[in-house]
């Protein structure tokens, strides 16, 4: 499996790059969740595959001596060596370096792409970011199973918040009682820099923030109350939001709810109809700018999930991004109300196979809804 | 307090740099811990700051459009623009840039700079990674605060912990409960791209592994448990461990639990003695190596501590790294028998003022303990 993966890097390497012979070649990979992808070790490290030119292809991981006997034990065809941290373990990565063409996919670093310049003399650097995510983009049936898994958890933990949002009761209680169920059964939360919270309960006017920070804040009757879960379950993330009701709620909520809900839902059947994610934010926003609410709507329609919680292909207007067979998105549109209130529906979906019209040619994609929680409406 | 920070920035700077006239500058920070210790918020953003070299500073936060309204909210002494995302919001920030020197302490990225320095042309690029780093370092009274409450709240967890491990409880059942626990208590859990557990629960042969991840695997009498936890408050974090004892344990583990206590005691206590980290790692190691386990304390003694998991200053061998005032550090020696057991002892740190001999002479620091749960052997 993990070999298929370093077949398709090479493979796609070789047509996107136009600069002679990359037969002999070698790339090297720092972040935790390409390390896994292409070894199984999720930890501290770098990654370099070795291609000498006549199909021989050899994986080294590099790790700090401290987690070498657990890389031992969890990585998978690859070779495990380990140095000490910092300076050392560049320079170890700097001696392995014999091939012509040096590929980074993971880094921007400045520090060290010059050093491994300078190093490498005459040697041809490629630097593209978006190699590891072609392949990424495209899961595999373990992969599906995992974003599967994580989005069942995803799909108890609204039904327990539907038992647990009472009057009174914080945005923060709520999200400690699901963290719990979430972690009794099996899920973690990814790493995500830009907030300390591991999920969003934001009610009232909370709920106004798009990227709410779950608080203290006790939940009321008359407001809504927007949960977006985002958890992983071996690594792989799932990621949906759904907006309750607590009490009776004024009709301006209620209406806005079903613009959201409309929109999500068109956003959704449009993957049968297109072939570029644009297209289905189009539809979503455009549902939204029909009841000229769209100055409501702050954010994209939705982005790839996987080993990271947000990941291409992303759904954005003016940004072109092909659907394909085996990709898993989330769609989530939303219309914000400052100081009132707000309403987010996402679901996370797998993208299956296109369709054919009776004269075999291709209709769009088909899809799998991961979540089958209600989107109706729910008055607490 | 906010200003407080950006006047020790100008003025590390201009001591630091010697490339002219620093006086006309702009600061750029991506980064976001230290965007919110300029600005208070938190989220996703970049942060400039401005002086005219008239001693006129200005503080702007650049913020994708869907943070607008929480930043403004949230932030302090600055002004708050939005704009969309991606290359929108670059492309925004390059139109701020008049300043004649161009300052980057949180980036490496090749392609920021490359995009800012063919924008800026002649002007003065300066890229520091420690600038910011040399001001968080020293904490003010109300982060030390925020570590004290961080640090109260992992000791009662490890006494939660004491009730709570028994025999085939599983880590991850332990380690559930701990995070309700602190969740509870007003903690959150930093960001740690390279695992995806929010705590250490590793017993048996799995505290072998320094960077344990936390499994199903029950826990037996007659083993130790290593309880390692890092959790924030407000932001901040604090970092602590404990090894527990379940049952009747060999003889060989009660002997290195004491060796381990013996060292990180010494590292303490050298606190008292010394201006340089690196002497509290050489203390610590040399307790271990006298018992000629020194293979077996296979990482650094410890890190600083605040906004990050791990930041400077860092205490390790051969790494000069001064002592100053109010810095926070942990102190924490391991002891790693591979496919047997582990032991780490660890402790949160405040270093406080010099203390001097009766003929006025510094005599190194003095140190305030932010943990007071027991470091004696606990057999469960």
């Amino acid at each position: 499996m993990l070999n298929n993966r370093k077949i398709k890097l090479s493979e796609i390497l070789e047509k996107k790059e136009n600069k002679g012979d990359l037969k002999n070649k070698l790339t090297i990979l720092f972040k935790p969740e390409n390390i896994f992808y292409l070894t199984n070790f999720w930890g501290e490290g770098i990654t370099i595959i070795f291609e000498d030119g006549k199909n021989n292809s050899q994986t080294k991981l590099l790790v700090p001596k401290l987690e070498y006997t657990r890389a031992i034990n969890t990585s998978k065809e690859c070779d495990v060596i380990s140095s000490d941290r910092g300076i050392a373990i560049i320079n170890e990565l700097m001696s392995l370096i014999k091939e012509d063409n040096i590929i980074f996919s993971d880094t921007n670093d400045y520090d060290i792409i010059n050093k491994i310049q300078s190093k490498a003399g005459s040697k041809n650097l490629i630097i593209d970011n978006n190699l590891l995510y072609e392949i990424r983009q495209i899961k595999d049936p373990n992969e599906i199973d995992n974003i599967k898994n994580a989005s069942k958890i995803i799909d108890k933990l609204f039904q327990i918040a539907t038992n647990e949002i009472k009057k009174n009761i914080s945005e923060e209680q709520i999200q400690s009682i699901l963290v719990y169920e979430a972690m009794k059964l099996g899920a973690r939360f990814p790493a995500y820099a830009y907030t300390s919270n591991p999920l969003i309960v934001a009610s009232g006017n909370n709920a106004s923030f798009p990227h709410a920070e779950t608080s203290n804040k006790k939940i009321a009757s008359g407001e809504l109350i927007v949960i977006d879960i985002t958890l992983c379950y071996n690594h792989y993330v799932s990621d949906a939001t759904r907006t309750f009701a607590l009490g009776n709620i004024p009709q301006e909520m209620k209406e806005i709810y079903e613009v959201v809900k409309l929109s999500q839902k068109k956003g959704i059947e449009c993957i049968k109809k297109t072939s570029n994610f644009s297209d289905i934010d189009a539809v979503c926003r455009n549902a939204i700018i029909d009841k000229k609410l769209g100055d409501y709507f702050t954010h994209s329609t939705g982005h790839g999930i996987g080993l990271e919680v947000h990941e291409p292909p992303w759904i954005r207007s003016n940004f072109n991004s092909k659907i394909k067979e085996n990709m898993t998105v989330t769609i989530e549109p939303g219309i914000y109300i400052k100081n009132k209130f707000g309403v987010r529906i996402e679901d996370s979906l797998l993208i299956t196979k296109k369709k054919k019209d009776i004269d075999n040619n291709l209709l769009g994609f088909d899809y799998q809804n991961f979540h089958s929680f209600s989107k109706e409406l729910l008055v607490l």
